[in-house]
């Protein structure tokens, strides 16, 4: 994530510099990170009885209910995770722990350290990935430089004997494709990264079931400023160790925000019902439509330009909806012709985006967020339909 | 934290079975932890108009400020923050950058990296407290088994060349007796954890002025559930890579707990004012009488004793208030004679607390929360009474 969401240019902007939207053209849009700001207009819209109010004397202890497993779990979010789970049909809940978590970047910590911990083995364990990977998982898996674990790149090249870890993201960070894990091997333990599992992106073709599976607030509602993410995790040591790792990681997860996230939780299912509150459109359907209006409109822009080019995805039936959807994934990952370092060249064009490299690919890719608020994502589609030669620093083609 | 707060005894209780303010003699109390719930009863009467109300369309983004060098935390917070510091004269703030965490549990750490990871150093670096310290920070330094850093144990007995990090926790936790650094050699790098350098516990002496410096919320109003805690970092490369941490560990901090954090702040300046609403209580008043009355319980509960002790602290002049003041801790350091596991005896007496030895020290010693509430308060005094003598299972005197 970088420092700067909008970077104003420091020179003064003359009168008649040219505006769009209210946007200067020496703005720079950063698309960089996957900052869920689309969401922003249906919440506006489900008006004010949706609001949270937080007396000044609630929830002071450290604990949400001290029977539970998860001890800092809010029961009330317990609840609506499963209820949503079984609206969308998206996760088997049923013998499964729920593990609440400052976010999924949390427990993908939690997760590496409650599966190496007990193993004792002399060396870290690798963690990996099929390219291209969320470019958070060696950073986060690294930056300690923890004797429990390491990046071990990815995966499809992993040919180690003994443990390791496999992340399976699907659909995937950066690119959208549903993914199934590669290594296959003996000693392999999993982790499903489900950020995008969820039907504004992608068909939802059965329930999930695995032994630990992520799911974050932030590419589920929007509300990527509550930190707010959640494990289901089938063994009892594991889910212990989770929640020992957020224990001592941040002695729990705000109650603040998981008394909101169960409330926003609340609203999505009510959404989805056949009898609902007059002022709530479906969520689900909603932001759906957002994503696949778009990804057309991207699909077009690229389609009139010779020097980039986006994915196809295949169509499959929503068992949520019933009807047959492509994915539309939260991130474009975007080609350029080859030769071409296509981070470089967007930048140019005050357009940030993260290069391929940083998801172990190539400097052709570039990823680029699908969530920004529509006037960004208009004057980017604008910026991007403009780009016809390669300006100086790419090599001439 | 242990994961039971009041575990109840699976008997049924039988009808004739004592009770003392609805409180059954087969609970257990559970004072192992610092759960702050003493302070409930302020916060109850301070009136539903410090409410905090959050909207279903706020916060949605990563960002709160992205032209901040900490561009996740909340400029309401940042405001309060330096408000009360500025009231309670406990901090210099200037020349100090803010740096929110979740709880500052997460900010230990993070300062652990940024001032580790830069250095570059062969073995992984130590990290001191004496003794008695702070039973997290061996386990909190020890725990993803880090080649940055690793816990070195009492700082008195430290001594080797080379960089190393002492933590400074004045008042101190677990015995309340206020802390210098100890190891004073020449490549020190110093982490001052002041979670009760507030006016309920101590006397105000003079404002702290650190290269890093740890508040909490959850010591200073009561608010834990919260998990707000900030650091005020003097040089502008350690306070960067302390937000490099929280970005990779949870990126960011969760809105919503900032923006309460940020009225609960803003109520407890308003109620210093000389000037105030007429519905608020001076907030360090209160608080310092409930303190002075609970230690003075204590004291006369002990001295009636003569299987325990516990320490007198020196009377100070407090810059806040003007008046002397004894302090007060948030943990009683509770001592029993010689040879007795007071763990264990207090256990067998259904009070839990945390054992001297989790300290660094003996196990003669135990930590005690001040901090729980009243009814809980009491009946731990009243059990504490009738200890007489000496159990099966310690070694008769």
């Amino acid at each position: 994530i970088e420092q700067a969401f909008v970077i104003k240019s420091s020179n003064t902007p003359s009168v008649t510099e040219e505006k769009v939207d209210g946007h200067s053209s020496e703005e720079i849009i950063n698309l960089d990170h996957g900052d869920p700001t689309m969401y922003e207009s249906y919440w506006k819209n489900v008006g004010s009885k949706y609001t949270v109010t937080i007396p000044a004397y609630q929830s002071l202890s450290y604990f949400s209910n001290a029977k539970n497993l998860c001890w800092f779990l809010e029961p009330k979010l317990e609840e609506e995770i499963k209820k949503l789970h079984k609206v969308v049909g998206n996760a088997i809940v049923q013998d499964h722990y729920i593990v609440v978590g400052t976010g999924s970047s949390q427990l993908i910590q939690a997760a590496l350290y409650a599966l190496c911990d007990s193993l004792n083995e002399p060396n870290p364990i690798s963690v990996v990935s099929a390219a291209p990977y969320y470019s958070s998982y060696p950073e986060v898996t690294d930056f300690l430089r923890s004797r429990l674990f390491k990046w071990g790149g990815d995966a499809r090249s992993f040919d180690e004997d003994g443990p390791y870890i496999e992340m399976v993201t699907s659909p995937n960070n950066p690119d959208g494709v549903l993914r199934e894990p590669v290594v296959k091997r003996a000693k392999g333990m999993l982790i499903h990264d489900f950020a995008y599992y969820w039907p504004q992106y992608t068909a939802i073709t059965s329930p999930a079931d695995h032994d630990i599976m992520l799911f974050t607030v932030s590419k589920c509602t929007g509300h990527a400023g509550s930190r707010i993410g959640w494990a289901l995790v089938r063994d009892q040591n594991v889910a212990k160790k989770m929640v020992k790792f957020v224990e001592l990681n941040t002695i729990g997860v705000s109650k603040e925000a998981q008394l909101r996230a169960a409330k926003i939780l609340e609203v999505i299912t009510a959404s989805c019902q056949r009898v609902k509150p007059h002022d709530l459109e479906n969520f689900f359907e909603h932001t759906h439509n957002l994503m696949a209006e778009r990804w057309k409109k991207l699909q077009d822009s690229v389609k009139n330009n010779k020097l980039f080019y986006v994915q196809k995805y295949p169509l499959q039936q929503c068992n949520f909806t019933g009807d047959f959807t492509e994915t539309y994934p939260a991130f474009a990952w975007l080609k350029s012709k080859e030769g071409i370092d296509c981070e470089k060249l967007l930048r140019e064009h005050k357009i940030l985006t993260r290069s391929g490299r940083r998801f172990g690919s190539d400097q052709e890719y570039v990823r680029i967020s699908m969530l920004s608020r529509v006037d960004e994502f208009d004057l980017f589609l604008q910026r991007l339909s403009t780009i016809r030669r390669i300006s100086s620093g790419n090599s001439e083609l």
